[in-house]
């Protein structure tokens, strides 16, 4: 049996930012030493952030991030690192074809002042929102493993986890007592079970424990959820720590003795050290419910975007709406009320509770709030169109109008004071094109874009349930809960006269965008035909609306964005 | 020496329209039946289109796919066919893996009304503009020979060309006397030489002809060029059709009798029949220079843009300035002048000449044109915002707010006749975030979003250059050519007060921007660090605006968009 100490360094990098990422893993290894660690495990590619995308394609980015990893590499001692970097191959191991250098999604295992070894991630996931394969070359060198404090470790990089020919099984024959995982794997709701519940497999089949550690914050589309995790050689989950948040967990784990069968080259990392101290435990933080986790999701995600990108405060317009209330309860969680600001912007058809919904909801956050009718800029563009109108009915126009105008109203607001715009359309909606280009979607980030309606009233429900729970008054005025949805842009105007209900259209949603069913197969599921047509006519004609959308969290198994890229010009219907 | 009539089918299919692409595949098929072909080529996957993205993930639009393979099988008779087409597993071959058949990239070799065998794709493009490896599994299957009229004939796609370790050196060296290509191969602006050349060295090296047929026609933000073409075995082109058009082009090669040095097996597809009547002259179309070849792209990019997704007209916002002046003749050429509508929206600030060069490029172009002044909005805008501006002075925000306007405007006219609106936003712009976004770069298709300001000169003059060869007066008003480039925003405003001179800053994007080079690589190349530090700011700033630009076609090396991934929150400054 050999104990080994190993600090999970669950770190919230920024992408790009070598000099400051390369500063967070120096202050997480002290963390570690201080706490007695043998190892310190970190995020996939932490000296970059992740996903590093394009600035991969620079090679001087490339370059720099070695020179990151040799100054972190400068500062281990006796506490060995794993460290995700990006590793590409030597000039001088490739004359013949200087421009041809590949690049590798790798970990840096460190000790004593310098980079004692490097792993290359085998597995490269090349689907959904990940591009891995554009990037990197999958790593082909003969396994190996590391021993640390005498401990034999097995180093991988999150997809070689995630297939049974990858190379945990083959680690753990080889005599590995304990898989390191390093991870950058994006959340989405229900994504830490998946998770579990494969490592649990892939610990057990191996018989070999697993230490996982992931990526936690923000990064433009996605959220990073940490989770990291202990799982021991039996599968059963022993430690995990908590989503959404920075932390450097440090563990204690006794390792059983373990011959390998067909047993792998032995790297010499760090030489064996007894723990310091009291045995320190291990320890499951529980999981929060679905509602609460996709709110945290959202919170994080929120906080990193304007955080990340230098912003202080946000504006929303508040229209008393569902979308608004939620997006606004959100940003003042994320930001703190002071930073918040609310603009209400009642138009002619705006109904008295539009604008009593919006003041209990500032009043209720605590945020500053302003109000901005719109009726003098809506009777300019009256008059200026008059006369291309003339004797033409109402419609559409007319109502976008109104909505361009609050988007207009909202980006002044925005240059004069150096406020973030968060628009507030929800996944439904941009799923059937419902909110106004350059008017709704108008922001610099969408909160709630892959948030589908049921799920935007079932996060305001938890965030009201959490306030009585706090033995705070609700923060959801109820009024906005109970009303039925409208644009407010005609008078009497309701969702349901253009939309099916968000009971019956959410479903289908699901089914058409995240589980790519076809209109045709739906109605074989049992759909109602007349249904499927119009909701998939509708998706289809409004992917040139999306492409011009703000980027926001994902917290669905299929967002819009990079994780599905159907063409505009697309004429299948089938 | 066998004597082959090959039809080069070069089609323009739209993407999902796999009963539309099925006839146009049929109808070519006549063609060159009519003109005696042994065979016909098509381009890469003409049955979806290229590329169909993330319709491929679903799967019955595969099982469509292949439906219509089998419906234009059915019409083949004695001319053999090649037919790009989305091949997948057979579900009786992966009994233990029913979710796991993977697709292929193919071409179906169909005569006598069947389909007699598939080739896979082996080299899958998964860079720049390319996701093949999300999609396709590589091509692995043993390489065989195609006997078509008593001619051996090679089958390959695409990047199967681009390697010499790729497949042609080997089919070869198996016997092939022809190698056809299938082709999806995306234009910028010197690609045809490009490719050119690299066939050349293609053919010489194996000794063997080879016929390259792409498609044509515009999808989304790429144009396909055509220019498909013959090589000999010298690696001499021999044919070349024109670019930018569909066409059907049969052409006789003499192919020399020629045994394999390491033989392939051979599969029969038609016998040998002798050519019917006086042999098909080859002739290679001469290329456009640039100036042209740019235009034409520009100009079936949005001719396709427009009419694949089924809108009538456009609308444009005639500023009097280069860009929208550019914009309004791309849009005349393309779709005829009664297709198109200029909006004049003069304020406060907008100087004469604005209004008189648009009206003189509306007369010159014979397009509808209406004067919109935007005062009315203007003072709503400031009445409605007075109490927030309070004691402020004006900046940006009020600039942008015309901007804004106008945008607006255009949106309005554009929901009440259902006009397409293009954007006038040039590559230059968009680079350093110079365009008001949701003003400046409203539109469904920003027709020279990768047209840089110097080029956008040059277009200009060469279009006012044909008009003279052709014997009509100027296009492009004499003055709209000279003047300095303004927004005409504020009082005396011009570009030169916020940028620097376009000479000096197009060769710094095109470094930072198509080339990747980094900031500090820049200084070291020689250009001014204070230039350099100030544009890859810019630049790196902006990438937020342009996620939410509308598309356009690329013209150049690298385009923003999926050319181009840098992530929003990205603190790289290297």
């Amino acid at each position: 049996m050999t104990t080994l100490r190993v600090a999970l360094c669950q770190l919230n990098p920024v992408v790009g930012d070598l000099d400051g990422n390369a500063d967070k893993v120096l202050a997480a290894l002290r963390e570690a030493e201080a706490a007695g660690a043998h190892l310190a495990v970190y995020g996939e590619l932490v000296l970059t952030g992740y996903p590093p995308e394009d600035l991969l394609l620079k090679p001087r980015f490339v370059a720099d991030n070695r020179a990151a990893l040799d100054r972190v590499a400068a500062g281990t001692g006796d506490c060995a690192a794993l460290i995700g970097f990006v590793d590409q191959v030597a000039e001088h191991d490739r004359p013949d074809e200087p421009g041809e250098r590949p690049l590798y999604n790798a970990v840096a295992v460190c000790a004593a002042g310098r980079v004692v070894d490097v792993y290359r991630k085998r597995l490269l996931p090349n689907y959904a929102v990940f591009d891995e394969e554009r990037y990197f070359a999958p790593g082909t060198d003969t396994l190996v493993l590391h021993e640390v404090a005498g401990a034999r470790v097995g180093v991988t990089v999150c997809e070689d986890a995630w297939s049974a020919s990858g190379p945990i099984p083959r680690l753990a024959a080889g005599g590995a007592q304990v898989i390191a995982n390093l991870n950058g794997s994006p959340y989405y709701e229900g994504r830490l079970a998946e998770r579990e519940k494969m490592l649990a497999g892939r610990a057990a089949g191996a018989d070999c424990p697993i230490v996982y550690v992931n990526q936690v914050g923000g990064q433009d589309e996605l959220v990073f959820d940490g989770g990291s995790l202990v799982l021991d050689g039996a599968g059963q989950l022993v430690a995990r720590g908590p989503q959404f948040v920075e932390e450097v967990r440090v563990v204690d784990l006794e390792l059983p003795d373990r011959e390998g069968t067909e047993p792998l080259r032995v790297v010499p990392v760090t030489a064996p050290r007894p723990v310091a101290g009291p045995a320190l435990p291990l320890d499951v933080v529980p999981a929060p419910d679905r509602a609460e986790e996709v709110y945290r999701a959202l919170v994080l995600g929120t906080h990193d975007y304007v955080t990340k990108n230098g912003f202080g405060d946000v504006v929303i317009g508040l229209s008393g709406g569902i979308d608004s209330t939620l997006v606004a309860a959100i940003a003042a969680d994320a930001l703190g009320p002071d930073r918040v600001h609310g603009v209400l912007m009642p138009s002619r058809y705006s109904s008295d509770h539009s604008v009593s919904d919006a003041e209990a909801l500032a009043a209720a956050l605590g945020i500053e709030h302003r109000i901005v009718p719109i009726e003098e800029a809506h009777k300019g563009f009256e008059a200026m169109l008059a006369d291309s109108f003339a004797g033409l009915e109402p419609d559409l126009t007319e109502e976008n109008l109104q909505s361009r105008i609050r988007g207009t109203v909202l980006m002044a607001l925005s240059n004069k004071f150096g406020w973030l715009v968060l628009s507030t359309s929800n996944k439904s909606e941009a799923a059937v094109g419902y909110a106004t280009l350059y008017g709704d979607t108008v922001g610099g980030y969408a909160v709630i874009k892959d948030v589908p309606k049921l799920l935007v009233y079932e996060l305001c429900r938890w965030r009201n349930e959490r306030a009585a729970a706090e033995g705070t008054g609700p923060v959801i005025p109820e009024h906005v809960l109970t009303k039925p949805p409208s644009a407010e842009l005609r008078p009497d105007q309701r969702d349901d006269q253009s939309l099916p209900p968000y009971d019956e259209l959410d479903p289908v949603l699901e089914a058409y965008v995240e589980q790519d069913r076809t209109a045709a197969q739906l109605v074989a599921d049992g759909f109602d035909a007349a249904l499927v047509a119009r909701v998939a006519r509708l998706v289809d004609r409004a992917e040139y609306k999306r492409r011009q959308s703000p980027p926001g969290p994902r917290v669905t198994p299929k967002a819009f964005g990079k994780d599905r890229r159907l063409p505009i010009t697309n004429r299948y219907t089938g």
